[in-house]
């Protein structure tokens, strides 16, 4: 999560919504990624979405079993499904987004009858750092 | 929706789920695609994120304001948050899908609290010939 919060600075540093993640098999990481949405133009690009497609290039498989997500902020929607079709095996996440969530909040993608994987889920890791590294982004985009 | 079928026909030849999908602007195709999970490794390469992904680029914009998508089936989850954050204007699709779908199944997004821009949706489109093709790919799976 240490690395997953230092991806989240990276991406504050180039004026992204600070939010890191990591992908993890047996003790090596296999992806480190911030959001590149802007950078990337795309949409897409959140970190989840980075370190899953990278992992996937890495392993030669549209599937990540056995791996683990590092993630420092709640999981969006697309996230979180995105992480069921890849069958990521354990989720560990900081703090909860009750705005934009799709784990604890929302659409509750892991609950849904059209879920077909559900990873196990852990969740307040450094989440005080990890919420901190947000307020003080988006303060300083205030006016 | 003829063009998104013939995507998905397309699909369907290379072994990949058979959806489509088109996103066009102002009358101009800015892009098409059918599903590449399998070729490319990448279990968020469905139909719809690479014509976003796609239109994106093309227009250099990580909004995709004032278009409109056209899928072959009802998008999923992650699909359907994506449409969401590239406020995509209008979604046509044609067949719902009951065990995947997050439009009007499942997580019914657009619905969600957590849901900051919806478009307007449009189902049924050439649904008979969209289920055609998934049910006779499917059913050549099976033993």
């Amino acid at each position: 999560m240490s690395m997953a919060l230092a991806e989240a600075h990276g991406a504050a540093a180039r004026g992204e919504v600070p939010i890191g993640a990591v992908l993890v098999k047996d003790g090596t990481i296999l992806a480190s990624a911030g959001n590149r949405t802007r950078e990337l133009n795309d949409p897409t690009a959140h970190a989840e979405i980075l370190v899953i497609r990278e992992a996937c290039k890495v392993l030669d498989n549209e599937r990540l079993t056995g791996c683990d997500l590092y993630v420092t902020l709640e999981p969006c929607t697309m996230c979180t499904a995105a992480i069921s079709f890849a069958r990521i095996r354990r989720l560990y996440y900081g703090a909860q987004d009750i705005k934009g969530g799709g784990v604890e909040n929302g659409a509750r993608f892991f609950a849904q009858p059209t879920c077909l994987h559900a990873p196990e889920v852990y969740s307040g890791f450094k989440e005080q750092e990890a919420e901190t590294i947000l307020k003080a982004f988006f303060r300083a985009k205030r006016p």
